[in-house]
């Protein structure tokens, strides 16, 4: 899985991601986004882990056909997105979903 | 194929799967979460296998251009998932499909 | 190519299989289904072989965007199944396509 | 490049080829059909050759998402078919394209 | 980078092209075509140098689902098409791009 | 990531970003175009540094099925565009995102 964190997302790239994302609310203007690339399955998991994390909104973005890979955009305070991402990234490398 | 279990799915997690599963009957809130992802004839005939199972519930989800990959989902409570999912590893493992 | 055979197919399975078919004809309640999945020029020679063979019907299913692979799914008693299951490994063996 | 024939296809196989295939006219019932598979920059070379070559008609067949390659079907009597894939194979092997 | 030219293409190979190009004009019959198969961005460069090239017309050609992948194709005189591949060939040889 | 700029893009160069863009505003007649091409994560980074530079516009363009990948297009004033190339470079060598 590959983890990114951006600080202060731009207009363009919150675009990006409203254009691809699989709810339909339009999203704010979020201090940072989180984002997580993998596999389906391990995606759904990060969402999991990710959603039981607190302070932060979750969405599914689409690449125009990403086979079994989804991106997981993780929005919120800078915070409380770098806790998620590291809870993710922890769980991964104990093997703990 | 790759088998994981999300206990006490959270409502995004449960959002994702519905927006992406075969069938239109909406999901309740299940205990747990069975995942399998494998290739389409693989994941054909764990399909068979869990639904021989006891107190389980089945989905194909589709990543938004998954090739020959389904994800199957297995919904029930958390006993009879790992059952479900315990099948479906051992028949894998003994070449029973 | 991967070849398996579904004895006495649940009701899951069937609907996998008939939400992915190319014909709209309704599957009715086959003793077996015998799965083969390769190559798109590989799946229409062993289409071929299947459909020479006694007692059993043929279907093309997709996955969602199988590339160019696509599933043959064979049905029909489990004896017949399994002689086109056994014809279309013998052929691929011998290279006689 | 993969190269097969099929003699006096059956209907399930000809029912395949239809459903896929980038025009719009119904097959008859050929006496053979050749495949070739490749790249689409190679499928575009080899259907020019074939359609050089005398007493056959050309259809290019999807898979449901084949990315860059499509499925060229040959079709005609067993002796123009068999020369049309003799000159595909030639020309390949001497990169006379 | 493969690269192909097709000297008095045929009506068939005409009608693949015509059936998968962008744009709706619809195509004469050209003396010859040339083919450039790369990545999204090598195709996008060559498109460049091919327009800037003399006596051809250019077309991006679609596969069904070519991913990243689109094929150009380079319609004219032999003369003009043979020296716009020769171009693009010598630019991406010489990483003028 | 693969980095290109083509100086003074020819017409049918820019129908073709055209025809893939996400946005639906019609482009101009830039100086010069940036291109970048990578998987989806990576893109939305460099997107957030393109448009955190001064002078050009960005759009994200679509292959026909470009499975995780997009393509970042970035249009401006030549200077403009190899300055936001050269960001995007340097950020992603020192791992900055």
């Amino acid at each position: 899985m590959d983890c990114r964190i951006i600080k202060s997302p731009g207009e363009n790239t919150l675009a990006i991601l409203n254009r691809r994302k699989g709810s339909k609310e339009e999203l704010g203007t979020p201090d940072a986004v989180g984002l997580v690339q993998g596999k389906l399955i391990e995606m759904i998991c990060a969402t999991d882990v990710a959603e039981k994390a607190v302070g932060v909104t979750i969405e599914d973005i689409r690449g125009s056909c990403p086979q079994n890979m989804i991106l997981l955009a993780i929005f919120g305070d800078t915070a409380s997105v770098t806790a998620a991402i590291e809870e993710i990234k922890r769980r991964e490398k104990n093997g703990q979903w």
